[in-house]
């Protein structure tokens, strides 16, 4: 290829900011790619020479010569499209690498195999090792998270529903959210990557009948047992360090579309995060910020700007990963022993949704661990419609000495002319005649106080905290 | 509303025949969820009297009222164009009923509460519900699916990988298959509704103020305690049958975005079904037939056609609810304490996901019980390439006396010998002079017989089977 | 069916607000699908009579018969479980009822016909009214808010990017952008609807052969001619008012797919003035104000909120639309001369994106023609950080003279200054030595004034207005 | 980087084979995606130098240095994460290649602009490019698609329904039927390019402020007129060949919903032919073949095996495209007067779709220039189950002489006598005492005979082929 040919394979993650250079990114690479499905060649024949019908020395050699560097990876990609997939062209390239040195071990490349079991093994052993990346930045956040609910267990805040301030909530009961939904997100990866993510191992059409047929060929006699079947798939997991499949899944996509379900709901999680804090941030609330970093958030044209740029890079991602994985999700209707497509439509999209979600987790990450909240624009915030950010609890205690509908006349009454004369609300009530006889002023101002206001929230920071931050070792 | 009017909200389901009649239609009704937010209602005044904060009686007379009957739906359904949520309206009506049995009690209805405490609860009902039906019908299928692999265990027919024969498999091994979908489907439905489904319990943003603002009016002092917002949870769970959840999830949607996954995952895998069942059905391959019933499949054109109609309608819920749930993944991305339009879109998403799956769930237990497999077809199919579908193992065989090449060469030169003199493969084998001093005519014709190289399905179906059919007990 | 049971299939639009009541919801409704229906049998029943092939008489009856209230909507939805389609029993009912008039008339029923050629016709029919409907709303939407945009043509507001305020915009170009996309998607709705939308006219496989063989019985041989296929085609299309289709779609399905790529815009494009007002009505920033109606926007908690409930509704549906046309789009991969199940998932998929988009436009016609823009609110948030929003400009001014890095520097010195100080940035400015050479105070004044750098919104929306509002007449 | 480093960036398409090594590769990657941006960085320099308010020797100079092989491809994007776009970096980047030509024309980078200018200039510029391509491969399909349903007008082969043969139907209008949508595809493809594709042109919030501002200190007072947003529009539409919008877009997204519509459609009429060819591939079907090629097709396990890879290749784009479009859609609702999240969620979506649809369109033309029609396995195939695919007219004929019931009742009887003697139907009517007086044998022959029932198939390839193939010249 000419060098322009191949700077334009270049994928530097210009149009995907959210993971450029992000670990993820490398993690789920082509090259990555390649080197797992070579990591499963590998391990196959490991497996196959543990169970005595694949020579040990073969399968030393096959697992010496399985490395990317040693293959063209844009040919296996430019042969993929005459098979439809990248595996012929591997198994091709990896024989002839390993015939250069041992044309014996050649023969046992692959032996018995088909391209799924290579491509889909390679697939988990990829998703696992970029779910630890993710894992990790996940934890990362949500103990950044906890921290900051706990420092905030008790700083006021406008709660707000439909736009509109409602009453109020706490900023810790808001970090504590997050928090939440961070955990949940880790929790379902992990039930994923726990799992387990599985190995592929059907042969042709699902039945491993290649895989025994070598055997007999291999191993004589002894390897004709049932039981080969299930002692090669025991030994292909020891090797890859997956799982072993209760059954061979080539058309029972269960693994993917679990990964997509957990992968999407990763990306909403850190969405839901991603838009608090841009409506937190905007110019006219201002009660948090993100961290800043020489150069972060600068326009080009404005120099006053300091934009909520990870936020956005967030929420970037949780716009795309939901659809995404709806992709792989469907891709569960694959008919027959192997789809013709609905296979194929997987890859792009797995490596897209891990890699963003990957993104997603790293920046999140940042963000927690350097967000600023800002109590005193909480506080004048509360401030802003003069107490009817509580009136819900002002019209409760009201009511049963006025009675529902008499109380409610008085305070529409009373914040009218508070709003006009520019009053306090709990001055207002305070000349009020009706309440004089029950409420003192330092009581109503403590009523009409938002800060005052804040429910169990502290309670429920509290709980939420008890729940532990995985301490994840890989 | 004049007759035409009302018949003009009617959902017979017409447009939707994969539901149409099945038990989840009526669960998820308008009429269903009205009544499952009145249960919320009158539960939660229940709860508040547990607590001593609402007199007992109160709670009993709110519980008696509420019942949809007693309400009108389309006023409430239009109602709710005025405040973007029906419980303003439901809330309203049913304290005008309540109030007409007993005044003083009319005050405590949805005391200290908000909408979407009353509709978020009211949805885990309804979901709760249709759940259990989704769970028996897929245990149903579960069954009759583990018969057929039982029954066929060793029914050879043609493994399929894109579109055309590969090798042999057994047709136990894809009810087996096909079973462990349905498995995977109930175990994640199961997750999810025994993990369980919350009760919603936040007040108007998520601190619980209004609900400790009564308690305290109502309750006396006793009830300050920061316990009580714990307590009243716990007891509205009880009250429900629900669970109580980590915190309030006005704006944490984790409970319905797991809903919207494993919804998602069950439509998917019984579409896997059904193309599988439209593809062995099909005129040329016929390897199996949908259950016969008066009129069933019939064409309003072609007296001839016995359509396989229970699989369409598989197929036409796995198509809709992938992207559906995909919506509902999205809504976690839910700003502020509570989001103007994200929660919005859930309700119908939902209830359209539980429908579909719940209709799809029946129509599948009815074509799982009633599944008619042709063995005689699959052999019939076995043979229509004259061997090539065992070529894998004949190279398999050859190649280590032959060499890998010379094997290649000499089967596919008598390959074509066998197809242009319409011989069968192993008798032209056997005239192979390269052979005969090895194998003799009846290994050769062992070697060739598809039946013969089904590997381990056998092995793979049992193992399967030994995964059990949950026993459903609500 | 028992009462309770005719209840339960109430729609009522409880979980959809967006719609209820609204004039697409009945457009769209069973009622209305079966009567499309049987107006397509209706029609083709006079087509076939207009060429001589079916007695006038025959076609009389047929049309006199055809009306959805002789039939039971809910018995033909159940019967569509058999056939996976409403139409095999929709023609024995229809024949029932024309057998009991005119027993020969009822063997003209569905002469020569499939259910998909009904299906589809009366799918069109639906879609075809139904986008009157919406057509006409959103006429209505951009006429209010072309008055927006002239009567606000110069009223500066704060432009806002990531969420932060930027430079000065106009709210009259805000709104003219409004109208822009709503023009948008009445011009792509336009393009389906006149383009337009089909008859189905293909018989059982999407040859007319049916059509064609009972022409030669019915009609003698004189229309045995391979033109009857064409005129047939015409006059179907004359009677139901549809266009005729270039070939039979029963598998390609561009009609669907384009309705939905339509249907999909416009509830974007409302999606986006959604989150705009609703952005613009927060608490803290309070430019627009949603139409004020009794009750509207009211709260079951909060006595002071007044919710903005008709943009909460419009992005409720913009959630929904985009990934249920989605769905329609997969549909145009249809197997087969009719697909067994990407067809049927069509149906509901597409009332339902008619439904909320129909929904979408008559509420944004209310929310447009009531909403009001608080220009003081504009002017104060304008003014809320000194002059900042600005910068770009006196940047851009300064640096010819001081150089870009000087007049940098010296901009953020003076910002951190008169923040610092609590004084205008142009008076700082002003004592600033290095710019009294060569700017007065009144021109810095003027210069630091938001109001006075709003670019050419003003001729913007000059030549967006120029764009007319369609005329609709139906 | 380390060598390593850069090598995990390559792309090479591994999991994407549809698209590895077609041209829209290459025009849609990160490389081409920065050389649009330069372009359009160089036609914004040019169209100020038009208007007289930038030198024309800086226009020059940056015309010049704007090559994106003199910035660092990586460095943009690891910048990108800082400011969420990489526009920020890349105008830095080029300020800093122009300023060592010429400090003086580096003033002149980016004048008055933003960087989403910039980058959806950049985008529409790429958009436009790759289009050319995909119209083309798609001019191409129908090409060849036309010259298949010419040839094959009146070749008969089954037509199937929901899985199974119905009446017949020829492959012409099989082949013409996809033609058509390939030319409704190249149809809305040209919509959205021809329409045109515009150039963005805002400024910091819109209103085009910091252009004005700029020309009024760079060129004068004669340049301050309002006429100058509509110059500078226009000339900067004439430098890079796009069109002039009407209102600058940054929050109006219109154009790439456009084309998101137009590339979902595209995506799934293809994988309609896709379906339909692997359905005609089934081994038990046979009657298509797709182009042999050296290796093409071959399975790493089963040498007989000769995949249909084109068409899997197609499939698994139209799974990807839809869903990814419909992320595209959903950016619609674009908060503000440019989103924080939205704009930057649509970079790598519209690319994806692009590339997937471009490699589908290369891979179509192959797939329908090569593709082989096997007319006598359709022959064989019709005559599978005995006249049965032709009872529909069968039963058309009889009925107006023995009645309807009659009619039926002697079919269904003479079907069943037909397959238990496997005798040909005919013969068995000729039998038939009831038909003897009214038939002759050949006349029941003639009847029977499916080859005969091709309806107005002949009729519909001829007008199909009337729409003409568009002759593009770029």
């Amino acid at each position: 290829m000419s060098p322009a040919g191949r700077d334009a394979l270049t994928d530097a993650g210009l149009l995907s900011p959210v993971r450029a250079g992000t670990p993820a990114e490398e993690a789920v690479s082509d090259l990555a790619w390649l080197q797992a499905m070579l990591d499963a060649e590998a391990a196959l024949a490991r497996a196959q020479a543990r169970l005595g019908t694949l020579p040990e020395a073969a399968a030393e050699t096959i697992t010496g010569c399985a490395r990317a560097d040693r293959l063209d990876l844009r040919a296996l990609a430019l042969a993929a499209r005459e098979t439809a997939n990248p595996v012929v062209g591997l198994v091709q390239a990896l024989t002839r690498v390993v015939a250069a040195e041992d044309p014996a071990a050649a023969e046992y490349v692959h032996r018995g195999s088909t391209s799924q079991d290579v491509l889909d093994t390679g697939a988990m052993l990829v998703a696992a090792r970029t779910l630890r990346l993710v894992r990790a930045d996940l934890a990362r956040t949500a103990g950044a998270l906890g921290r900051l609910a706990a420092e905030h267990r008790d700083t006021a805040m406008p709660g707000r529903t439909l736009a509109l301030q409602a009453v109020p909530t706490t900023f810790g009961l808001k970090a504590a959210g997050w928090r939440q939904l961070v955990l949940d997100a880790e929790e379902r990866l992990a039930r994923v990557a726990d799992g387990g993510l599985p190995v592929s191992l059907g042969g042709a059409a699902g039945t491993l009948a290649g895989y025994l047929e070598y055997a007999r060929i291999d191993g004589g006699a002894g390897q004709q047992s049932e039981g080969y079947a299930e002692r090669l798939a025991e030994a292909f997991a020891a090797e890859t360090g997956l799982a072993r499949p209760a059954l061979p899944w080539h058309a029972l996509r269960t693994p993917v579309a679990d990964l997509a379900s957990a992968l999407g709901f990763a990306a909403g999680a850190l969405g839901k995060i991603a838009v608090d804090v841009q409506n937190l941030s905007r110019t006219e609330v201002g009660e948090v910020a993100e961290p800043a970093a020489a150069g972060r958030g600068a326009s080009s044209a404005m120099p006053h700007k300091r934009n909520p740029v990870l936020s956005t890079l967030l929420r970037s991602a949780a716009l795309q990963v939901p659809v995404l994985a709806a992709g792989l999700v469907q891709c569960l209707v694959s008919e027959d022993e192997r789809s013709g497509g609905a296979w194929h439509a997987e890859w792009q999209l797995l490596r897209e949704c891990l890699r963003l979600v990957g993104g997603a987790a790293h920046t999140a990450a940042e963000l927690a661990e350097g967000l600023t909240a800002r109590p005193e624009r909480m506080r004048a915030n509360l401030l802003l419609t003069g107490s009817q950010v509580v009136s819900e609890r002002i019209a409760a205690v009201l009511a049963p000495e006025l009675g529902k509908a008499a109380a409610k006349q008085l305070l529409t009454r009373a914040s009218a002319a508070a709003e006009e004369g520019g009053l306090p609300l709990h001055e207002v009530l305070a000349a009020e005649p009706a309440l004089q006889a029950r409420w003192g002023a330092g009581e109503l101002a403590e009523l009409c106080d938002p800060g005052a206001y804040t429910g169990g929230a502290g309670v429920l920071v509290d709980r939420a905290l008890e729940r532990s931050v995985p301490t994840l070792e890989f």
